[in-house]
């Protein structure tokens, strides 16, 4: 994050909020709000009205991202029940949190009623005793709360549905506002930044294994500004044909094409979570071959095309299929075996996915993943993705690191 | 790993398998079997044998240690779904998986039928074909599968009873063999060597922030062995007393209490997963105040009982009751907000939990921390915990790191 960022950002969390003069569009969705928690109510307020419109009663969150976005608090990723409770009607919102890790979230508390439970204690039965005030017909779950919490629910309430929470939440959390862009800016460049290293040398590959050069990317990564590391994929020779290979022991050889993947959480100034960085490079041990040379210029053809049709209006398989006809007419379709792209945000996939069957159509504040790729088995593979933002102006690019094969000095 | 250690586990992992001269008691469970495909299937048969005396159709894992524990492969922590299915009654186990994941897991195809699929199909759909020759009256899923899919599964099969995972493989899991252990065992010398680091200063505190710290811890913990870091809790001064400390930008300062806990994943050799290291320590920069040095005493005396009382027979509940009783009764009991500890294996937290209400006797190869707290709010927090397994020679503390307090030279 460079200094001018990070003193807009800090404005816009501090406990006074104004746009900044040099940019009076900065943040329209929130320019007459005056501090971070005046954020929270106010998502907070607006997912409400679509519960009411969907007629819910509760919404409970645990795991994933919906928690941090209405709340700026994440719930740990261990078995002690975290679940906040939203009700439809009341304008309390209740956040049930083991005792251990209370202590945690107390500059959150004016958002919500901080309910906390100790270890001889069953949170299920908190949230039952909070569920009988909010309504318990119909309620929203987060998607990635774990199973086990919604089947104790469900067993002391065989009567009631539930839904998952994107139901709710996805339409809004979808539309990234403009703090939220600059966020997932700040973590593009970061990863930009280490992207143009490998290119360069600064982080060799040749003669080193998968999971070392994974490991060292993940360092720099961190050292470019990200909290944490969430995924470093480093593929080389024929494991760049494995789209998610687990990076391992083999050696990366000259001549050899490598698939760098990687991303990370970039947090917001002061926050406990941020917004997250996906990028995919293709990289040469030295000149490629032409076949490949071939190959990656289709690849790049493709994902420039997806990248341009990222525009309002334009339905989520249209932009998939768009990038996937420009494979399949050069005769590799049956080689780019997944979507085009997946939203992106707090959470590393979430909505718009852009992917065949998919009819939404995209909306200015959609952030998401352009990456398609080609994958020959045995042999070699090859991907390119940025990340892409919906803008009135048209589709913006977030990554902005070289695009051609990284040619790599061996 | 010392390299006695890997050759040994090598010996185990390769494709044959045998018992080392000079400890013929090692791995009793598996002595038998000649490869690493035979222990899964071997569990795998565990498993259905106790899936029929329950009377499930089916068994659904997902994310979280079953999987691996019964494959040797994890489910990545994304959306698109994987799921193992194993039928009571059928031998066959099959292996639901995203396309682009498929090439990850080749080696393992001889335990599992491989069911891959792509981005424009909905895997429910396949779950649900394979488990109408399965059965699917009565169903077992991974407790920390998302609510998405067991939400999916309940949509498409209403009338279906499902229950946690647990329930079927928590009381296996629990037991681990030698082999585990003797992971667990290397993740934990690995994890004391960090905390020997940072108690003769070779990892620095006075004077840096904690995230600056908890950041060298966790690269400490991957230089030492682990694949991966997965938590590092640094709470310096008033945050020491918070037990799940977020580490932040507060500077480590003179006079202060630091509580430090740390754990990663150390992997099997040749596997995608493996076992995790867990351990807290509490320092004191510079010599701690007499009260300071009071408190740990009983903390210390606390966590030495409830380690001595984990041994064959015992109840979850007792050990938790006499390690609570010690800092009962020296007037600290309302500070000691947690349980006394949990179980650890491929999974940080399992079972068996050491906590109030559980009245399971320990059984030899259970293993768990045993990790008593005193924490006192605006003032100073200590922790002490290590991993002990139950042997029938009484328990084994795995931790050998130093227990007294860590008096760092500032």
């Amino acid at each position: 994050m460079d200094n001018q960022h990070r003193r807009v950002v800090s404005i816009y969390f501090g406990t006074r909020f104004r746009a900044p003069k040099d940019n009076p569009t900065w943040c329209p969705n929130w320019k007459e709000l005056s501090s971070v928690s005046e954020i929270y109510k106010r998502r907070i307020e607006r997912v409400r009205q679509r519960m009411e419109e969907l007629e819910y009663d509760a919404l409970l969150l645990s795991h994933g991202g919906d928690l941090p976005w209405l709340t700026g608090y994440r719930a740990m990723p261990l078995e002690r029940l975290t679940l906040l409770i939203i009700s439809a009607k009341s304008d309390e919102a209740m956040l049930i949190v083991p005792a251990l890790e209370a202590p945690r979230i107390a500059r959150h508390d004016d958002e919500f009623t901080v309910v906390s439970w100790d270890d001889s204690e069953n949170p299920l039965d908190i949230a039952l005793g909070i569920l009988q005030t909010t309504g318990r017909r119909k309620m929203a779950i987060s998607g990635r709360a774990w199973a086990e919490t919604l089947l104790g629910l469900q067993r002391d309430l065989p009567e009631a549905y539930f839904a998952p929470a994107s139901l709710v939440t996805a339409a809004l959390r979808s539309v990234k506002d403009d703090l939220e862009v600059e966020c997932l800016r700040s973590a593009a460049n970061a990863a930009d930044r280490v992207a143009h290293d490998i290119r360069t040398g600064v982080i060799p590959m040749v003669g080193r294994t998968e999971v070392d050069v994974a490991r060292e990317i993940g360092e720099r990564l961190i050292a470019e500004g990200h909290q944490r590391a969430t995924f470093t994929i480093v593929g080389g020779g024929p494991n760049s044909a494995s789209p998610h290979h687990e990076s391992g022991e083999r050696v990366i050889g000259p001549g050899e094409v490598v698939v760098c993947d990687f991303g990370g959480e970039f947090n917001l100034p002061d926050e406990g979570y941020g917004y997250c960085s996906d990028i995919t490079r293709t990289f040469s041990m030295g000149e490629p071959t032409s076949e490949v040379s071939d190959c990656y210029e289709v690849l790049h053809e493709a994902q420039t095309a997806g990248c341009n049709a990222a525009r309002e209006g334009t339905r989520a398989e249209d932009v998939d299929a768009i990038t996937r006809s420009i494979i399949a007419d050069e005769g590799y379709g049956e080689f780019f075996i997944h979507r085009t792209g997946h939203g992106i945000g707090i959470d590393e996939h979430e909505e718009p996915y852009i992917v065949g069957g998919n009819p939404t159509p995209l909306v200015v504040g959609n952030a998401f993943s352009i990456e398609p790729g080609i994958y020959i088995p045995g042999r070699f593979g090859m991907r390119l993705e940025d990340i892409v933002v919906v803008t009135a102006q048209g589709p913006e690019q977030l990554n902005v690191a070289d695009h051609s094969i990284g040619i790599v000095d061996i």
